[in-house]
């Protein structure tokens, strides 16, 4: 197993294509690494000098007679095999790839590409890129990279760390963290992840005692399993991993692909697996550095219910929406202690926002009172507290921050943000006291609403539970599947799914209507028929045995006239049911990350309100709940505006063991879609079903 | 007509209340226009002192000789009453309260405030007010504030200005567009409002040659006529409105109340009309500030297609997943504009985001080759450029700044924001070249489709038809309306509802069925009956004559037995119509904006998804497609993915007709519901319908 140390903190480096020229890629890390004063071994290849920037060159990675642990590779793409084989030989442990020219210009480039794969993968040498920026761990000096960001950033000491598969990007995200004035101790960009991924490096970072956050960019995943194992680890060790996950929309997806020559999986999935697994993923790289910012005094509030305290009415009433926005609460005070506070100051607003009103301008001592009944009384997990300019002004802002202090005395546990517009150095003596400070309240409350979810994640002991494969394993029935040979798989394994009958002769009608008076459809059976209502194979509203046998020659002639060459496993014939609200029960295998059941409003709603829930397959009873709990259009399900509520226990029911058949059959189902399932008062029921194989 | 001259640039003003303490609330002011050298006439009124601040004070107004245009009043709330009356004897013009101790305490407070409101009505004196922090004349050095803001950060000379209810979010707005670099003309708070409110404000403010931009905070707004013809002004003077709404959330509004003392209208219905008069409204007060700031250039482009060029893929696919988000199009490249651009830099990424890759380092010159592509044929309405801290570099960022004008010549009417992590001294070289520059990218997208939105605004010609009340006028019928009342009221006014029967008599049934197989439904009719169905008033799926005679018996006996205090008008026999999209089709009048129309999909997702569109009766037809084309489900109604498109033009007619009735009749109709409107591929009808009037 390889670790962070092993790869960060090398006893020696060999730069392949060193220059003498500090501005040249090449260049740029020996450069670098020289002005640190890193304390390695640092030794140049290049077969055309004596000396590179005043360190004794070698002319290649053969003739350094010392053991070398890291190999940064700065060559053309075609001499870089030949340069890894070296690597090999010299037993290194790490080779870095800076060259680009792989697989994201195709042709060679994917070729060699795989070679650097191969030898990676037989040889046991970690590679990182190629088609990469670098690396720098900021302890130890290890600048392998040429990223210009560090000429006018030298790194703080930090706990932070940054993964990224965007070099650029991640430039731009250091670059930004630097001047928020966060410290950052790894660095590192994955390019073309040949062999480490963006996944692992968060594992290696989840598993370093030196990292306390991790800030992550991709713009794709290989490895789905490897991704959520590292998510996992950073979730147990209780270590935020704040992500930007790109291309959400049609366009940026597009250009991710053309970006990284990788397939880009589908958002949604990728929005489930990031919340489920407990990260939090940001929408812009302002929220990604206020997050991580925020994160520093490593408390995470237990819940959500949030406690705002103003000296503006209109600030209270912004952070109000926009907590609202990010789904917490903004409960209200007991009214034992709204008197309370109106005994100090009879023109505030109690409720919470708790307004101190310009009172507070005559008498700071209200600020310590009146967040203390907020803290004892209120029961929230976090307070806000918005003093805007008032917190920079010279008179002001010493005893506003003792008042501050003295209010959270005892209260060391709580989160506390202190929206305030200061001069730098101000806002440093809040921090040096412990408080979070963030300019704008909406930004507050956002980076608030992100240390919750962490809250909540880390609070959750996960124990996962043995997936029995084989208690849910099907026999792959190696043939077409017609429709009834999918009601029936389905049938057997537990789910809702309506009764239909195959016939194959004129005369097994009779049987049907002997003792019901539904109305039926019938419809041709055939496998090699997907759009049956094309062909004429599909009559509704069969209601007696004349009806049914005269839907049945119909069928059988438009048939015979519109797909002569289809092989016709007879006819099915089904009630019609009605009532209820339509919806879409679904499984399929993700390319990234497997078995996913998925569940949501269905008919005409489905493509429309795309208001469809995702969940890695298999789920518990649980996580089928808060599935439907997390649909828009929750409230119909659990009955609230006078509707009764469905019958949610089957519903789950239903969820939980179509998650266990693809979790348990992957190997041959591909794709489940029961469509419509009908979710009433007392009954859940799928009218049609659908299996595809691989 | 008052004008903004007239108030905030006086010849005079009395400071009532004035301190000698320059600490305290009516010391304030008059220091910072002493500091500040205010040119006008500044008379003191204590009448304990000779001086205050050095200059002399008069015991009360009266004993000022010179003419006073503005009188400043801060003493206790019930010696303000007194001022004024002396203010109206002065013929000042204008006077602003900081007194609280109004409306916003109730009681004599709300006497206090009305006594103020008659004043001003019948003397004609413009108050500002009560309960406020003031404004300000930069140009004049005129401060008649006790803002703490103004201390600590001396206002520029710009062309904003800023509106707001709130004294200290306005303060908290102001502060931070100064940090930002932003010149304040104008800065106006206007408190209880009891005169001049922020609708005033802005309509004063649009009017006036010297602001450019206008920033407006409120929490409710009281005339809902003079606000939308405020906001109307500042758009055909081509003055962005940016607005900050707050109160969308339950606590958030329930806050805002508690706050202004005055009823938070509904949010859907003040974010429709905001954006239907032009104003832009914002999330945060960070995204004010954003966009406050892109409108420096005054280009406000004249179509959303946004081309964006990189430096790094991920910034590019991080801006297009932005601009899905707010609307807007990343269209590509046409196909031998990339070749071009293939031929400059063959690993580029050549679509949109157009990516320039590391290339630029290597040649800088590319840059304007690529804009240039980009302007000339991409078509693109603005261009958004990603150059992250390379900007910021000593070396780079100069050439690239020659680069950028470069490119840009010849297309000064496109907007083009950077986004750059430089330090501020090269950020202010850009801005001085005319550039914007905002560093995150997500941000610079976001004010981007501001400045899009304002083009589109601007560039519509509002030729407002007028509107012939009179043909659409119905008389009051002055009664209980029951079912059938009022759906012949909607039948007149030509609005698509099932044709239903009145019945008195058992026999009157026969006729029902005589041409026709449908089923029916029968209610009974009564203005006093509610809910017809907990009644047992409701009989479904009547198939035949003896079914409708037996229907009419029980329901008749139900009633009886049930309500028998109720007036019964009859039966009701109604067709039962099926299939379609049930949709909600409905108007009201609003407390604050008056007649509203809305549409949207009805039965158990009215109020679940909340996909209802809202819009200020009369619409024109081109305004109700734009209804439908606005919702969520726009699709379903379309006819996208497969689905025929529904009768569009029927619906449209019944949105126009029905905006058109409550336009008309607003004296007496108070809100109109037809509920469910069933909208099909040939057929818009609604099956029930309901009038209240006042």
């Amino acid at each position: 197993m390889t670790t962070l140390q092993e790869i960060m903190s090398p006893k020696s480096i060999a730069i392949v294509g060193a220059s003498d020229n500090k501005a040249r890629i090449g260049g740029r890390p020996l450069a670098h690494m020289i002005e640190q004063k890193f304390s390695g071994g640092i030794f140049p290849i290049n077969p055309n000098r004596d000396t590179v920037q005043g360190i004794k060159a070698y002319s290649s990675l053969l003739d350094v007679k010392e053991d070398l642990d890291f190999i940064l590779v700065a060559v053309p793409s075609q001499l870089v095999v030949s340069v890894l084989k070296q690597a090999v030989e010299k037993k290194a442990k790490t080779a870095l790839i800076f060259s680009s020219g792989f697989s994201e210009i195709g042709g060679q480039g994917e070729i060699y590409q795989s070679q650097i794969k191969k030898i990676s993968k037989d040889s046991g040498l970690r590679v990182i890129g190629p088609n990469c920026l670098g690396l720098f761990n900021s302890a130890t000096n290890f600048y392998p990279t040429f990223t210009s960001t560090i000429d006018r950033a030298t790194p703080r000491p930090g706990g932070i760390s940054i993964a990224s598969q965007s070099g650029a990007y991640g430039s731009h995200i250091y670059m930004v963290a630097h001047q928020r004035g966060l410290g950052i101790r790894y660095w590192m960009t994955t390019g073309n992840e040949v062999d480490l991924s963006v996944g692992e490096t968060i594992q290696l970072m989840a598993e370093d005692p030196d990292v306390h956050s991790i800030m992550a960019y991709a713009e794709s995943v290989k490895d789905g399993k490897q991704f959520t194992k590292a998510l996992d680890t950073a979730r147990s060790e209780k270590k935020p991993v704040i992500f930007m996950k790109v291309g959400r929309s049609e366009v940026g997806a597009a250009a991710a692909n053309s970006h990284t020559a990788s397939l880009a999986g589908e958002d949604a999935v990728y929005d489930e697996v990031l919340r489920a697994h407990g990260a939090y993923r940001v929408r812009s790289t302002e929220e990604m550095l206020d997050v991580a910012y925020a994160t520093k005094p490593r408390i995470f509030p237990a819940g959500k219910n949030l406690g705002l305290v103003t000296i503006s009415g209109g600030g209270g009433v912004l952070m109000a929406d926009a907590a609202f926005d990010e789904g917490l609460t903004v409960g209200p005070m007991p009214e034992d202690a709204q008197d309370k506070l109106k005994e100090l100051v009879p023109f505030a607003s109690p409720m919470n926002p708790v307004d101190v009103t310009a009172q507070f301008f005559n008498d700071l001592s209200i600020v310590p009172k009146f967040t203390d009944l907020m803290l004892s009384r209120g029961g929230y997990d976090a307070l806000i507290g918005f003093w805007t300019s008032v917190a920079g002004s010279p008179l002001l802002s010493k005893p506003l921050l003792s008042s501050l202090k003295h209010a959270m005395t005892g209260y060391e546990d709580k989160l506390f943000i202190n929206c305030m517009v200061a001069p730098e150095e101000i806002v440093k003596t809040y921090e040096n006291e412990g408080f979070l400070c963030i300019e704008d309240p909406t930004r507050a409350v956002v980076a608030m609403s992100a240390l919750m979810f962490f809250g909540e994640k880390f609070n959750v002991n996960k124990i996962k539970k043995d997936f029995k494969k084989n208690k849910y394993f099907i026999n792959n029935p190696q043939k077409k599947l017609n429709e009834i040979d999918c009601s029936e798989i389905l049938r057997s394994a537990n789910l809702p799914i309506v009764k239909s009958s195959r016939i194959e002769n004129i005369e097994d009608v009779s049987s049907i209507y002997e003792n019901d008076n539904n109305k039926y459809v019938m419809k041709i059976l055939s496998a090699d028929i997907q759009h049956k209502t094309d062909v004429g194979g599909v009559i509704l509203n069969i209601e007696n045995i004349d009806q049914a046998k005269e839907a049945f020659k119909k069928i059988n002639k438009n048939v015979r006239e519109k797909a002569p060459k289809a092989i016709i496993d007879g006819m099915m014939i089904s009630p019609m049911i009605k009532g209820g609200i339509e919806c879409i029960l679904g499984a399929k295998i993700d390319p990234v990350f497997g078995p996913i059941v998925m569940f949501g409003l269905g008919g005409i709603y489905t493509e429309v309100m795309k208001d469809i829930s995702f969940a890695e397959a298999p789920v518990s009873s649980k996580k089928a709940e808060k599935m439907i709990s997390s649909l828009k259009s929750k409230d119909v399900f659990f009955g609230a505006r006078g509707q009764p509520p469905v019958d949610i226990k089957s519903l789950i029911e239903a969820i939980v063991n179509l998650s266990n058949l693809i979790a348990a059959n992957s190997d041959w189902v591909d794709q489940v879609e029961m469509n419509p399932i009908l979710v009433s008062e007392n009954r859940v029921v799928a009218l049609d079903a659908l299996i595809v194989t691989k």
